[in-house]
């Protein structure tokens, strides 16, 4: 049983109430916490030494890549992030300056986005350190952008470059917050997540909450200089356009848009956003499954975001 | 350094924005999430196998083990809690049937207190499991209850029997959700908390917050069967009356009320919960630190709980 499986077993009766607008499957939990024009954002997401993060790794960086992550989840809410709660599992003799800088890393990240951290935990975790965050944020109503909104026609986006991010992005991404943020008040957002599994198989997530299929043009996906580098330096690695599609850990945006706002939405990102790359990267259509096309044709993508070479 | 040495460390510079109500420090943070009546309860807490639980415990017990010591910090601030997220960190070669149990424990416990689970993730922790849970709640804006209220004259109060928990009773409590909006909305409580590292730091937690000292009476002190039963077992054991004031997870709840209000508080309390014990234990001072009381006379207690017999 894999990940997937495992949580579609565990999700099929948890207890709801009448708070939950959006549960368990998207990119945070949505609530309606009572009187008000905002609902609640609710993410947790945890880093696991050794898992998430080599042994070794500058301890600002793992704090960084902690609560981005989260972070990156509620970007893909278009949300605003309030405040986090961090769970420290300390390996036995840790060291209090590691501690320290973690969570020098996470502060520094969180005074960034007005985020405020107001308290937590630390327990033991004897062999390795396990960095939990819970955060909170807040959407206006009717204005949380869900997995489930993409519609044949729409024109598939993605923000930055993909690909190679554990050559280091994925230790030092910014969340794409503001950009999420000014996207979703500019534009009708159909649908939209943050990429952490992988192009391939997140665009997989979007096309099955909102059932539909999606044609990519292999010659549009933006491939990081990461992935180039090292395709080039390992012959055995992946090829740069396959690890634009499934390597994890872009932490970019992935979001779908009508097709006919595409040319708008690109004109205004790159007088908004100029440094930031923004690209088309195929369209969403009626039929299921993802089909990716080049000079040759349209061949259909994999389960697993692999190229199936007929 | 100890945790505790470790968390004032950590939190004496954390970022903050304009929600926070209560940061770091008492039960569960304070959140003004915006226009509304309604004030926010944050809380996050871990059970780590070998450390909270045995290897081997049934999971259900696991599961209700780890959220309910959320709840009972959302009952220690006279919160409603509203829903969670669980983080799993699965060791190698977990059961699924392990997982499935622990999160029936854990929906069995949120359906009788009306919590959503609204999602959560599933890592990798290899030697060990790894559960933390973050809950959301509420509170009417004006009545949480913190720790800083706590008055000379004071009576103290504290909810069932204490020691001996991890007999048993830190695997099955029901958190004191009912109990505790119960009596912050028939009496003005001063302060409140959930006893978890035992009576006598705990109550240095609400001394300390509130910048007062307490009187106890030895005799008032109840003392679980649990405790009595380990200390007749095994006479290198501690003896009852220290393990009621210092065994941990207890989680019932320790609060102060004007002296006056205390008799009519407890004949109120019997009439409402007939089956539950709540004791009237010793009265706020002026004066700093702890003194129990018993036939010999007043003596100090010491930092750590135990009794400095001079």
């Amino acid at each position: 049983m894999n990940e997937f499986e495992l949580i579609e077993r565990l999700t099929r009766s948890l207890p709801g109430n009448k708070s939950v607008v959006v549960g368990a499957g998207d990119d945070c939990a949505v609530l309606d916490a009572g009187p008000g024009e905002r609902l609640l954002l609710f993410k947790t997401d945890a880093v696991v030494e050794g898992v998430h993060f080599a042994s070794g790794t500058p301890p600002e960086k793992v704090g960084h890549k902690a609560l981005g992550r989260c972070l990156s989840d509620i970007a893909a809410m278009a949300g605003t992030p309030t405040a986090a709660l961090v769970t420290l599992g300390l390996p036995r003799n840790f060291e209090v300056g590691y501690v320290e800088g973690l969570y020098g890393g996470m502060n520094a990240l969180a005074r960034r986005h007005e985020v405020a951290i107001v308290g937590g935990e630390t327990t033991t975790n004897p062999e390795r350190m396990f960095v939990s965050v819970a955060l909170l944020g807040w959407v206006a109503q009717g204005k949380a952008v869900l997995r489930s909104g993409a519609m044949a026609g729409d024109a598939i986006f993605v923000t930055g470059e993909l690909g190679g991010s554990l050559e280091g992005k994925h230790l030092e991404f910014e969340p794409r917050l503001v950009e999420a943020r000014w996207l979703a008040e500019q534009f009708p957002i159909h649908a939209m997540l943050d990429l952490s599994d992988g192009l391939a198989g997140d665009l997989r997530h979007i096309l099955q909450a909102s059932r539909v299929g999606a044609e990519l043009l292999s010659a549009s996906i933006p491939i990081s200089a990461a992935a180039r580098r090292a395709a080039k330096a390992n012959p055995s690695a992946k090829p740069p356009l396959l690890a634009a599609l499934t390597d994890g850990e872009d932490f970019e945006l992935l979001f779908t848009v009508a097709g006919r706002r595409a040319v708008p939405l690109l004109d205004a990102w790159r007088a908004r956003f100029p440094a930031a790359r923004l690209t088309c990267i195929g369209k969403i259509t009626g039929k299921e499954g993802i089909t990716i096309r080049d000079r040759q044709g349209a061949r259909p993508l994999t389960e697993h975001g692999y190229i199936h070479f007929a």
